[in-house]
């Protein structure tokens, strides 16, 4: 492609509307402009890389034996009652009536309709395994969309989902999308991390993130030497080593004048905040249950919801408090407290704790929780933290931060028991089908890519992902100069390289600038004087390592550097 | 692929819901199922078909120089009334609110979205010419969808845009697209027809359809062997030969009681329909005109519109009529009516005329238009039937149905205007940017191809277009059977061949039955009976020829077959 001919409309100047840097790149890449708030066009620059993308996506999906279909974005409400998710999803389902007032919405995710066609489709545990996939436009109205197309309202993913007759084939599919997508971040040229995520009510090991690795990413992550890996927020917390220790004093009702908060409380009683023990009260689907963690740790409330198998769970408000513990805010404790008490197990190690008192302005010392709170239920309850070792293997994790480009999930029966997707099993008898679902957000990973690939500059693509792998810039665009870079052009097209020929009538420093902006892998500088020695300049975009290559051999060499990288023409 | 695992949920019997072949083909076939009403998923077969037309429209596009982007599928109200459509285009724009009670709409085109692009991006004459298309998922509400995807309310449309500084720079554009669109059908295997469509205000030749040539087709189109083609209703009708004849009779009002009808009124005097001249009153904008054309005819309402340059045109009520015409409806005439009348041009080589009498049971005879309706305008206001000349050379054009599947449109400056999207001319003047729109309805092609290929087995697609090349059937699954015929789907596979192998453990009837179906175009079967030669059966699906090959060239003789016809592996 000749520059020219492009439509790459770059900006010399940061959009103020843009807050993180793939957000401001691409924008003054051109790849993206935004249409309202969430909503973005895609340019063809953008689109290039978007297609780069999900072209990976497709081949390693179909080389997992899925198989590609395509849904309807604008969806009945009907199946969204079947399901129960048309009065639960909240605000951010896209609901509207169509012209004849039928309720409609337009689709975040897509488990009601496929489980729709599979209810009508599957009728034999012989017609399994099965796994479908689309790309799709989804839309999800989020209340603060931000960061351009990495938290935005219209966006594309790549949804899939498996049906299996048994939990063993269905523990099969999950494992193929496992690797599936371990290929596809590999192939994109993306540095990630697979990590255990929140599998809710299924339990186990059946939801994985997929993260691409940024320090701009909104997601800590922990992951160790061993292979372990977790979501920061959701990561098991390792026991503490030894025997839990005898009680070691009496309970003690102190007055704590003025002390409020954990650091306070510590000072006043001249302990360490570990010795401290915060309670917190929780409404869990309404009913309301105590939680413990040590003063300076942090309760982890997945890992509450999850241990109560609670739905909602939120913080309880004051007169809830004043009625279930008799004190105010900030002074509840376990002991003598009439509501089930949830102690990570952590608060086990300690000999003696101070606690509230129930009742304003008093603590108390010398809580055992083993003695003094039988009925307790110890639990890890907390989230981890730097210092805290391997729950796998004992050594200390590494933290790291991420951005989440992929989820898989097994949905067990959730969706066929709701909506009737049965099959006939060997022996005739009907049976749920189980399901799996597996997303990648398409959209998201051009922005994490740059999130991950930047520099003062603008982007540092893959090759696998640049919207081109070569830019060709002839330093005049006629004579000697402009022959042998429009040859080079030619040839590395012939070659099946995408090139772009910056063949625009502007200073040098423009066309650098603009090819560094975008992002291209691989410059190549065509000019009179390296041309005096039959040379042309190749300057590799993320090293910044320049050669000068003999002119015969500039597009030979090119193109293999491309294919050893992975490079594709689109 | 092999059929096993492939997702091809084939149906024997044909169902009810479908009306028109291809709808009851591609749910037979398992390429498509029903969501909702005009809202369809696209089965992996269908899908692959739908990709192979995409490719085939994007590669054109992208050879005439059109540079691919992807706009949004929620659009804000603002543009909307910018452009003014927001108010006037009806019911099949699906309007909303968002969370935060912001109007939008489910884009059913995207001419604003691109002005708005357009008025920020382009500034000079030197950024055009410049051509902008994208492959989108639209939405309209039909009040009746009907047909599958042939008029569903959710469909995939190419649509594209161009914008020129001058006129001359536009119609290079328009030409431009009118081959990239000759060129897309001709590579996509049918048998279509360009025809003159209606274009409004900007007049001239700046409009085309393209059809898909099928009986079953919705629209009648006229073409002749001159090159000249019409939508059949909207077809200039070439003026009556000769010069227009003097009076050859007094005027004479006549009773004619019980006479209504055309008909009636011509059998009631003797004379022929052909001399009884139809006035009928509409409301243009409101104002009442009367259009009249000879009683055997047919007014062209397109044509009246455009004539007197109305925005809304509609009959007349009869209370209207009684108050223009002092007459009852059914027997208005053209003498001493006070409005406006419009006569098309065969009328004036009539000597006499029979013509209403603006009064009930009465006709007026004898009626010559230049001496009697002096301030009438003569135009070309029927529709074209046959045994009328072609318009451009005279000869006996030949009629055909079809189905309307692109749609190329100058626009002028209707929304640059509108919207305020200007460049600076070389002497720095501002001024509007001159657009036009090209449209393919992608879905809509896949339903096109059907209805013009298909027989009592089933469809039969072009090569370009069939979701695979080949399909090899061995009548056993297993032994030298089944291991040829995996040799020659391996070197198929290797050959860049999009091959299906039917490895059911059906009997051969079924694999036949869903082979001719789903409309292979070529299906090699590998029996017992041909290996016992060394040969293995090839059937062309659209000449029902059977050729017995030997196995060793089978593969080659394939692949050639395929290349020649304009097969590509998806």
């Amino acid at each position: 492609m000749r520059f020219s001919q492009a439509f790459i409309p770059t900006l010399k100047e940061t959009p103020a509307e843009a807050e993180v840097v793939s957000h401001q790149l691409m924008l003054r890449a051109g790849m993206i402009r935004k249409l309202a708030s969430g909503v973005y066009t895609w340019l063809p620059l953008g689109l290039r890389t978007l297609r780069k993308v999900e072209r990976i996506v497709r081949e390693e999906m179909d080389a997992a034996g899925a198989r590609e279909l395509l849904m309807p974005g604008v969806q009945p409400a009907e199946l969204w009652q079947e399901s129960g998710r048309w009065e639960h999803y909240g605000r951010e389902l896209l609901r509207f009536k169509d012209r004849h007032d039928h309720d409609f919405c337009l689709a975040p995710t897509h488990e009601e309709v496929i489980t729709d066609l599979i209810r009508h489709e599957v009728r034999s545990y012989r017609d399994m395994p099965l796994n479908l996939y689309q790309f799709q436009t989804k839309f999800r109205d989020e209340v603060r969309p931000r960061f351009g197309v990495m938290r935005s309202r219209e966006f594309i993913m790549k949804d899939g989902y498996s049906f299996d007759p048994d939990d063993e084939s269905s523990a099969a599919s999950y494992q193929a999308m496992h690797q599936a997508y371990s290929a596809i971040f590999k192939r994109l040229g993306l540095n990630f991390a697979v990590v255990e995520a929140d599998s809710g009510a299924i339990g186990g090991s059946f939801s994985h993130e997929f993260m691409v690795l940024a320090d701009t990413g909104e997601d800590a992550i922990a992951s160790c030497s061993c292979g372990w890996a977790a979501n920061f927020e959701k990561a098991q917390v390792a026991p503490p080593r030894g025997e839990a220790p005898q009680a070691a004093a009496e309970v003690v009702r102190v007055d704590t004048p003025g002390a409020h908060t954990v650091e306070e409380v510590a000072a006043f009683l001249k302990v360490s905040p570990a010795q401290v023990a915060k309670t917190l009260v929780y409404l869990a689907d309404g009913k309301p249950v105590a939680a413990m963690v040590r003063g300076d740790r942090q309760l982890n409330e997945i890992k509450l919801k999850n241990l109560i198998g609670a739905t909602a769970l939120e913080l309880a408000p004051a007169s809830v408090i004043q009625e279930v513990s008799g004190g105010p805010v900030g002074f509840t404790g376990p002991v003598g407290l009439n509501i089930p008490v949830y102690a990570d197990q952590e608060l086990y190690a300690a000999e003696a704790l101070v606690v509230g008192a129930n009742q304003g302005d008093a603590h108390l010392t010398g809580v055992h929780l083993g003695r003094d709170v039988a009925g307790a239920t110890k639990a890890d309850l907390r989230i981890i933290e730097p210092g805290d070792p391997c729950p796998r293997c004992g050594k200390e994790p590494t933290f790291a931060r991420g951005i989440e480009v992929g989820h898989i999930f097994r949905l067990g029966t959730k969706y066929s028991q709701a909506m009737g997707a049965e099959y006939l099993d060997a022996e005739g008898q009907s049976r749920p089908i189980i399901m799996g679902c597996y997303g990648i957000g398409v959209t998201r990973i051009v922005a994490a890519a740059i999130e991950q690939g930047h520099d003062d500059w603008g982007i540092i693509f893959p090759l696998a992902i640049a919207p081109y792998s070569v830019a060709v810039l002839p330093l005049a665009i006629d004579g000697e100069v402009m022959e042998t870079a429009t040859k080079l052009y030619d040839d590395l097209s012939a070659a099946g390289v995408d090139v772009l020929m910056d063949d625009r009538d502007l200073r040098p420093g423009v066309k650098f600038k603009d090819a560094d902006l975008i992002g291209i892998p691989l410059r190549v500088v065509v000019g009179a004087k390296g041309l005096k020695e039959g040379a042309v300049e190749l300057k590799h975009r993320l090293s910044g390592d320049v050669d000068m290559v003999p002119v015969a051999e500039a597009a030979t060499r090119l193109a293999q550097m491309v294919r050893r990288g992975g490079g594709r023409s689109l």
